[in-house]
């Protein structure tokens, strides 16, 4: 495309058809109208998960709700990259700055793990999940990524499934470089709390033959650190940032 | 080392000898004191950039200043990767997070450069400058990154030093992966605001023998997030992030 993008871009959960109206909810109505100021006739691109990417325009525009109709596909549903990201609860803004930057660097869920270190008791799903999605509308994602239910870690390596190797940032330092220790095929990276792993943890991590430890250089990271890092260097070595660039 | 790590670790300016006391300022003296409740005696990590990393012992703590005394070296001084990162200033927060995850991720220098569409119009150096300090006393850096003087990006380019790379985020999507774009030696990441370069940068650029334009994947980062990512691709490839963990 050499037009201009709309400014706009919203994710739906309604089907996305030529000429099938999609009803917005209060919240993106406000946004639209209060927020960002758009006005009937303009351009939003939507997208849902399932149908790819469509232009739609704004046919009506109330305070209590407004109507986009989609005009044209612009780009097919195409898949992300297999990679889930495990991460334990941290405060408040790193892990909003976590799933923001999750969506963006493209995994395909999110994990909330417990681990015996972890300082927050619970995980606020809703803002977490809004932070995904707002961050799915802006990196043009096609999808916005699954958010699973959060699980303490012994569970979650109890019903690991098969054939998606774990690879576990160990603080410690005894683990593999991350570059040179990613296989093809399904993964998932999994980042502790700022306390690290415990050695019961530890240890059961390393009983499993699905998991292997990895590092990322000498220097402490932070978590949160850990995990963007993590994900930009798994998607330069098997990820989609190998491939040739957007046209 | 096997022994637990002191839990307070702190740049200095002072030269760092066996018996020499450091006399700390009021900052860091109501840091430890007030936020930290450290008493005389406990055991204090100290590093100044020249003098590797030190354990020293509180020997006096008052409300005017406290005094340390450096006992034995704990690690000799060690470089960093030469790497800089080239970054137009963006929100408050947003430029707090890029400063503390560049000393993280182990530049040797930040360089805050204006471009066109930068809308910050100025940089709170100082506050770069405690963000960069604190992220490296918390990451084990026995270095805080050079903070080059803030400057137009056509006098940057104007000036470049011989034989380093600049690598510069195309978010037009037309640059080279950047792990495939990653020669050995000294490099330069240069990322923009988040209204990208405009057409007049993109031609000066271009015209640069020294740069080359490079990609981070199919989705549209935001600035802080390819800055963050970038850092950890080159550390992957050509940074310290290759060799074995640290002991």
């Amino acid at each position: 495309m050499t037009d201009i993008r709309p400014r706009l871009r919203l994710f739906v959960p309604h089907a996305l058809a030529e000429g099938a109206a999609v009803a917005l909810d209060r919240d993106q109505t406000h946004y639209l109208a209060s927020v960002m100021r758009a006005a009937a006739g303009e351009a939003v691109l939507l997208f849902n998960g399932r149908d790819g990417e469509w232009l739609a325009r704004i046919a009506g525009l109330a305070k209590a709700g407004a109507a986009l109709v989609p005009e044209r596909q612009t780009r097919p549903q195409a898949p992300v990259p297999d990679l889930w990201l495990l991460a334990a609860p941290l405060k408040k803004e790193r892990t909003d700055l976590v799933a923001e930057k999750a969506a963006e660097l493209g995994v395909s869920r999110l994990w909330p793990v417990f681990t015996r270190r972890t300082n927050a008791g619970r995980v606020n799903l809703e803002r977490m999940r809004a932070h995904l999605v707002e961050a799915s509308e802006q990196c043009e994602r096609l999808c916005v990524p699954e958010l699973a239910d959060p699980a303490p870690l012994d569970k979650v390596l109890g019903q690991w499934p098969e054939g998606r190797v774990l690879l576990y940032l160990d603080e410690s330092g005894g683990g593999v470089p991350l570059a040179q220790a990613i296989p093809p095929g399904p993964a998932a990276l999994l980042v502790g709390p700022e306390g690290g792993f415990d050695d019961e943890e530890r240890r059961l991590l390393a009983s499993k033959p699905f998991a292997r430890p990895v590092g990322l250089g000498p220097r402490i990271l932070r978590a949160e650190t850990a995990a963007i890092a993590a994900l930009a260097v798994w998607q330069s070595v098997a990820g989609d940032w190998a491939s040739s660039p957007r046209g």
